[in-house]
This record gives structure tokens, sequence and C-alpha cells, in this order.
């Protein structure tokens, strides 16, 4: 588990899983290493790349990958002045792939994400089990202590109520990190060299009221039950704070899940994260985030939506309007996240007029 | 992982943690190879075995174990009246031995229960994992995605809010079963055949507001924290259900360390599980159980207990009277089960007349 696999170890999957249902998106990838890795994996795929930089700058994609790339002047063209809502120079950007996204189901992964291994020596194909993950129910409302009871060779527990075994629908699927952990900038500079080697054999789904740190650099969800739950919030240039895009996203989306009965996984699948980025240049972008997330972490935990907010969508204004009562007292960055989120979910109506789409097919 | 540790496998650890601090407690032993099996890692120790059937039956203790026995004559006279609360001809009268013990720590196992190893082949020390479950936090606000944020290799993610990284105080440690899963009846009948051989790396902190089915084969707690929350119900010779002792013991020890923000741990460590109980019997005991726990559950989950219940005996009334109000109209059982309730409170009260113990030294 100390090295990633080779291309050659990851050997083509029998089944491209959900062929036509699923999109796998990609903010900016500056390293096609990353892209021939997964080559066995991803090429039965369509990409959407979401670059966050200088849209000058051409990302050269490998041949023999199905892909549509979109920079800083496609944003704007597309979402005209609602491309507010989408961060600039920050890997933020990726949620416009969410929202251009035909689909069903989004794969999110960064590029110096690679291939793990299995303690057997077997490279993992995380997408595989994200759609494991996504495809079997989930169970927030009693906690079963062999983990995930739909997988082979498991159950439900002695104790484990008959009426809540059907589960309910799993919307999102986070995968962990084998190498470098994703560590805040505090503890990468505490401990420089830790690694986590540990592959812990399990999903679980992370009970309804409870909060957790969702990472965006390994995760998969269902965007028809979800998506619009999914923006990742104003980060990089020109914003107070950065790397709080996926916690921002994991907080919203779990609030909602747990309001509508949706479900929220951890664990499997691992991918091997090569690179730790720079500690100065993250506590720059995290010391505010570390300061308000004492804040916003009980607003979130205390955080009630109405009855009447049936649809992602309506969850995701309300919280907004929350937010901004309750949330700008703290700094009026979260005044104008606030403004952003109803522009996102405005944005993500125009592009998706015909509300969720069956079967992940255009109507 | 197919089969358990041989003794000699289970070589002597080389410190015994917490050898004046900590009593293993076991229901009748039926079997003599336990004892045997396990003796490398719990001669150390004391024991105290509760017999739960015949007094007149000797258990036959081997050489070179420090013990007490309890038969019910033992616990009849100790206890007089208030004996009416330990059930009879059931492993629940397991729990008069936390209740005679003096010391700060306990460990329960069943006879059936052997030692297991780990994917390398090691035996498990399975006491001395449950020990650093115990002595290190919990942490229940809020869900660390890479587990057991104490152990070594590990730590808190990035987005764990930094005021909540201190823990809270260990109450209880759930330890799993390799081979037998502990299955109710009615998933026992439908797969006879199916084994736990997934050995999951991981200790995880049941978050505050989750229920779980905790399981008596195989579990430790701090006494001085939690004991008199640990009363393992009315089962067995003359009552309508059995195997729901440890359940009925976990539900309502969770909500009384929720409500006093102490942590419940669940996982590590594993133990060989060799026996599976008859099913058609383990159906007769249950099927009860099984009905009531639709109701049962839900009232653990909305109960809520007042301000001023500022220690465990003073919520484990508050819960019976609850229990009292609220699951009567279950079944009467439930009246005889509240009475029963405060009765061990006394018994516990008499047992105990000097409040938390010290160091696990009486006074």
């Amino acid at each position: 588990m100390a090295e990633p696999a080779t291309a050659t170890q990851a050997a083509a999957p029998a089944v491209a899983l959900l062929k036509d249902e699923l999109d796998i998106v990609i903010p900016t990838i500056r390293n096609l290493d990353f892209l021939e890795m997964w080559r066995p994996f991803f090429q039965p795929y369509h990409l959407i790349i979401v670059q966050d930089g200088d849209p000058s700058k051409t990302i050269k994609v490998p041949e023999g990958f199905d892909y549509e790339l979109y920079n800083r002047n496609d944003i704007n063209r597309i979402l005209g002045p609602k491309s507010s809502c989408i961060s600039f120079k920050d890997s933020a950007c990726r949620c416009f792939g969410y929202m251009v996204s035909k689909k069903k189901y989004i794969f999110t992964i960064d590029d110096d994400c690679f291939v793990a291994k299995d303690p057997s020596g077997k490279a993992i194909n995380a997408l595989e089990q994200h759609i494991k993950n996504l495809l079997s129910p989930s169970t927030p409302f009693f906690f079963n202590t062999l983990y995930d009871p739909f997988r082979e060779g498991a159950d439900f527990v002695r104790g484990y109520p008959f009426s809540l075994r059907e589960g309910v629908p799993t919307a999102a699927s986070h995968g962990l990190w084998l190498n470098i952990p994703d560590y805040d900038a505090p503890t990468q500079l505490v401990k420089p060299l830790e690694r986590n080697t540990r592959y812990v054999d399990a999903v679980l789904t992370i009970p309804k009221g409870t909060l957790f740190p969702m990472c965006g650099m390994n995760l998969a969800f269902n965007r028809e039950l979800i998506g619009p739950a999914m923006y990742f919030g104003l980060m990089g240039d020109g914003q107070p704070i950065g790397r709080y895009d996926d916690m921002w996203a994991g907080w919203c989306t779990k609030v909602i899940c747990d309001h509508l009965g949706l479900g929220v996984k951890t664990g499997l699948p691992y991918i091997f994260h090569s690179k730790a980025s720079n500690p100065f240049v993250n506590l720059r972008k995290e010391y505010k985030g570390i300061y308000w997330q004492e804040e916003i972490i009980p607003f979130f935990q205390q955080a009630v939506l109405p009855k009447d907010c049936t649809t992602v969508p309506k969850c995701y204004i309300e919280l907004a309007k929350q937010v901004k009562e309750k949330l700008s007292k703290v700094d009026p960055y979260f005044d104008k996240l606030a403004d952003a989120m109803v522009t996102w979910i405005e944005a993500w109506d125009e592009l998706n007029p015909i509300g969720p789409v069956p079967n992940g097919k255009a109507a």
C-alpha cells in the first residue's frame, strides 16, 4: 500500500457499470500520468474537465478519452451573469461540471489521486466500488455494528429493527485515501511524515443527525437525488478562504439528506493520494475557515428545514436563507455566499429545466 | 481467520494493563477449553463467574486463575428480596458481577468466544484492545472519516472542528466477532452457513443520538462512568423474552452516555465466536422482542432526560419512570421491568455505598 498501482496492474474491469449514466468530473488536470493511470477504469466513461485557471492554457487530454472541457470563458458564456457563483482559480469550479452533466451519477476525483492497491496487491477500481455503494441502500436511522449490511457476507445483526432493514436510497458515496491523508494545514505542519497505510475494509452509513467532513478528492453521488446541494461555494480568486469547498457541500448535503431521508456512505473505495499540498499555502487559505467552522458546524447541526421543503432546490434555498440570517454576523462573506447559493440554484434550474432526469437520459 | 488461535499462539502479553483495576465477568462456563484458550491473556486478572442455572452443579475452574464464583444461592443471600432483579437461568445474570465488582473497569465475554487471529495470523489480545479503547477519548459529536483519530497513524481530518478534538471520556467498548456473526433467529434460519470472515481494522465512536445493537459477547466498560446503566434486564426463567438482555443494556447505556457526554466505541477487538446457538430455541426466546423492539427503539430514540439527571443512577431511575409510562402499554412485562430497573439501582447503591470508587480501590 506504500505505492500506487501501475497502469498495467490496473486491468480493465469486465463490465463498465452504468456506462451511459455516469460522468466523471475532474478539475484542471495538471498531470497527464493521472489519466494514463486511470485509463483502464475511466476510458469507458465520459469525462467533464473543468479548468480552474487561465483559459488560454490548453489541457492536452490523451487520445482515446471521451471528454468535454470547460474553461472560464465557457463558464462565463454559458451562465452569463450567473457565472459569478462559480469559483475562479480554485478546484471548487468543478461543481460547474455537476451542473452541465445530464447523467444520473457523478464521480469526481482530483488529479493527484492515483489507483490504490488493496492489501492483496490488487488495483482498486474505485469507480466500481462507488457505484456499488450508490446502488445499494443506506441505513441512517440505526447503526449496524457489522457495517454495510448489504455487502456480501454481511447482514443486519441481532437487535436491528426489521422495519428499518429496507434502508433508504443512497445519495452520496465518500471514498478515502491511502498514503497522504486529508489533513488540515496545522496537522500537516505538525505531522509532515504521517501516511495513511491502514486499509479499513468497510463501508458505512453516516447516521442521521451526524455531520462529517466531506472531502471532494474521491466522491460520487446521485445527481438526480442530491445534485443541486453539491455546490462547492465561493473559493479561490477574490475570496477570503479556500479548501472549504467540499466541506461546505458536505454540510449542506448531509443536512438535506437527513431532512429528505436519503443516505450518505463513507469508507471504501480508497484511492492513492500521491502528493501533499503545501501546508503554508494551505494555512493561508484555511485559517479563516478553521476559525469560522467553530460557528458554522453548530449552525448546520441545529439547522431545521420546514416540512414544505420537499425537493433539494427548495431545501437549498431555505438553507441559503438561514445562512444569511445566522452566519452573516460571523463575516460578510456569508452574506455573499448565501446570495451565490441562490444564484447556483437559479443556474442549475436554467441548465436542468425539466427537473430530475429519468434514467440519466435527457427528455 | 476461519479457525481460532490455539493456546500456544496466544502468547502472554508483556504487561497486564490495568491488572488491579479490571475484573473479567463471565456467565456460566460450560466449556473449560474456554479458560485454557484465554489463559495467557486472562490469568493476570481477577475473574467473576456468575452461574446462571442449578446452584448444585459445580463449575470447575482450572488451576492458576484468581476468581470468585457466584451461584443463585449466593445472589439470593447477598441481595435478599432485591435479588428479584437478577435473571435466573439466563446469561443476563452476569450483570450481578458488575454490581459486586469493586474495580474501575469490566470486561465481559461469553464462554463460546475464543481467541481470534488477525489477518497476519497473530492471536488477538482482545482485552488489551478494549483497554486501549477505554483509555482513549471518544468523539461522538462529529464523524471522523479516518475512524479513531487517537489511533497510531491516524488523526482528525481536514474540516474536523478543533474545539471537539479533545473528545470525551469513553464509557464502553463494543467488540466484534469473527466466524459466527451475532444474528437474530430469523437471519440465522435464512443464512445458516454465513460466517463473518471480514476483519475490519477500525474502531469508531458511535455518534451522539444514534442507537446501536449492543452485544454482550465481547464488551468492556468503565464501571465508574456507566456501571449502573449496564443492567441486563429480566430474561430467562419466568420471563416472556430472552436474548434482549444486552440490547436493553445497550439502549439504556447509549441514551445515558449521550445525555452525560460520554462516548461508546465499536469495532476492534474481534473474538472468534465458535458456536451458533440453536435458531429454533432463539426464535422462541426472541419473537416477542422482535415485535416489541419496533416500539422500544423509537421510545429510546425519543427519550429525553431532564437536566437535573446528572449521575448515571439518576438517569437510570428517570428512564425506568419513562419505561413505565410509555412502554407498559406495549406489554405488562415492561411494568415489571421498570420496577426491576429501580430495584437494580437500589441494590447497586447498597453494594456500592460510597459512590464512584476512585482508582478502582475500595475506600
